[in-house]
């Protein structure tokens, strides 16, 4: 790979607040260092971004697909992020390169569908959420019962929150407490207040990273263990998270996380930028 | 005033990291309302930025200027800033609206003058900076002698730390304490180690704010009361802050502060998120 004489193109977007640098590589020639992503998503002396996605187009066997190459902001990969996906299936059909309906793209994580239309909100394919035991986590010297979800990667979700109010008012800024035992990986903490039968509002404390304005797998988990706790395990939630809403399918063969994806602009790097870093 | 049909034009650049969203708007026709300044510089639903200058020509009697409309992140005005002004005479050059050399802008503080090359660093005019009384800040339990300098805004300049190990380790996650007396609107407080006689590193502490990777004023505060120390009213001092590192002159009539101006990227707005946001 070699990089372009070119600027290269960029989009800035995202879904619920998780944001992204979008870099469109149809000829597969930008050179994406791990120095070049931590740049790019620098909030201050880059553009700013929890992560970078290029958008590659390849073959799968004989069919014509797009690669999602998925960066977070400190430089590693990472398999998939479904607020990322929503807003670079979007590009696709904004851009040309696919159809409004169901688009296969490939992740590091495997093969992934999404659905949309030619404006409005995507679905996402989320793969299967898994409820699994009881357990604990610890805001302080508050206790909260919880329940670990594996949606790929491990969830404790803690719906005893009373009301939004106490929501809003539970302190996210430290690690929250968890048992060792059963997450031995660590572990995304949500809390959550029921709204209704079939919706939540939800803030969640990510493992590594502190709190975020929305975590994709989070509110899958979530609604899984939403409605595992009224004994059902298929259906529709809908999830408020700090930075908008999303809607949550649960079925037996997998999930899937519907919600908006905003691109808000678009243009060129600066030639210079990019050169300074490698 | 009416928006354009067409996408808004951006770039984003910063100084010493310091960061803005330049709209170049030489018909003066852009309606950049307060919500429109937030929804831009939010920092993850928008492009992110500290501020957001818009670019204007305007006739001084004969003479073609520029002014920059220079707002905060928050939405209201600003009467001038040296980080984003540096940014606005390299855009100025950069663009062909100005030629290199000494370039005369208004902002609401007044006429200043930036002076630059093609490339490279760029000098602004900032005023005078006069010294004042002695005062102390607080930083938890521990007290630090300082000396009062007004730039047109207040500062108070703490010259007394140690060294770059013990500047890092001072937590300025909380407003230093200070004397209401010496400081009825509040103060911006800067903390000093001395690397030589014309060269220091700084941390600041900006009223209103917290800390910040670089505050224009506060570096020729700084620069005027390390001179003022060793009895000197006039000389250059090499002011490294945490987002990079400027040179400001002190002289009898007035400072210059010379510093980077760095664009990262430029395009246009997309025009639904122009629409979305009032």
């Amino acid at each position: 790979m070699s990089s372009p004489a070119t600027s290269p193109e960029f989009l800035k977007g995202h879904g619920t607040e998780n944001d992204f640098v979008l870099l469109p590589d149809p000829d597969d020639v930008l050179d994406l260092t791990p120095g070049r992503v931590r740049a790019l998503c620098n909030r201050r002396a880059g553009l700013g971004a929890d992560g970078v996605i290029r958008v590659v187009p390849v073959r799968d066997g004989g069919a014509e697909r797009f690669f999602m190459d998925y960066y977070n902001a400190d430089g590693s990969v990472a398999e998939m992020c479904g607020n990322g996906a929503r807003l670079f299936a979007r590009y696709l059909v904004e851009a040309g390169w696919a159809e409004p309906g169901s688009i296969v793209f490939r992740t590091r994580g495997g093969t992934r569908v999404a659905r949309l239309g030619r404006v409005g909100d995507v679905s996402i394919e989320m793969g299967p959420a898994v409820v699994g035991v009881h357990s604990r986590a610890l805001l302080g010297d508050r206790e909260f019962a919880g329940v670990a979800v594996d949606v790929g990667n491990p969830h404790l979700v803690c719906a005893g929150v009373a009301d939004e109010s106490a929501l809003v008012a539970l302190d996210l800024t430290r690690q929250p407490g968890f048992d060792p035992g059963v997450f031995p990986d660590g572990v995304n903490v949500e809390f959550v207040t029921a709204l209704g039968a079939e919706e939540v509002s939800m803030r969640v404390h990510e493992r590594g990273v502190g709190e975020t304005r929305s975590c994709g797998t989070g509110t899958v988990a979530v609604a899984a263990a939403h409605l595992a706790a009224a004994g059902r395990e298929a259906g529709r939630v809908a999830v408020r998270v700090p930075g908008g809403r999303v809607v949550v399918d649960i079925a037996a063969d997998g999930s899937t996380l519907t919600g908006p994806a905003v691109l808000v602009a678009r243009g060129h790097l600066e030639a210079d930028f990019w050169a300074a870093h490698r």
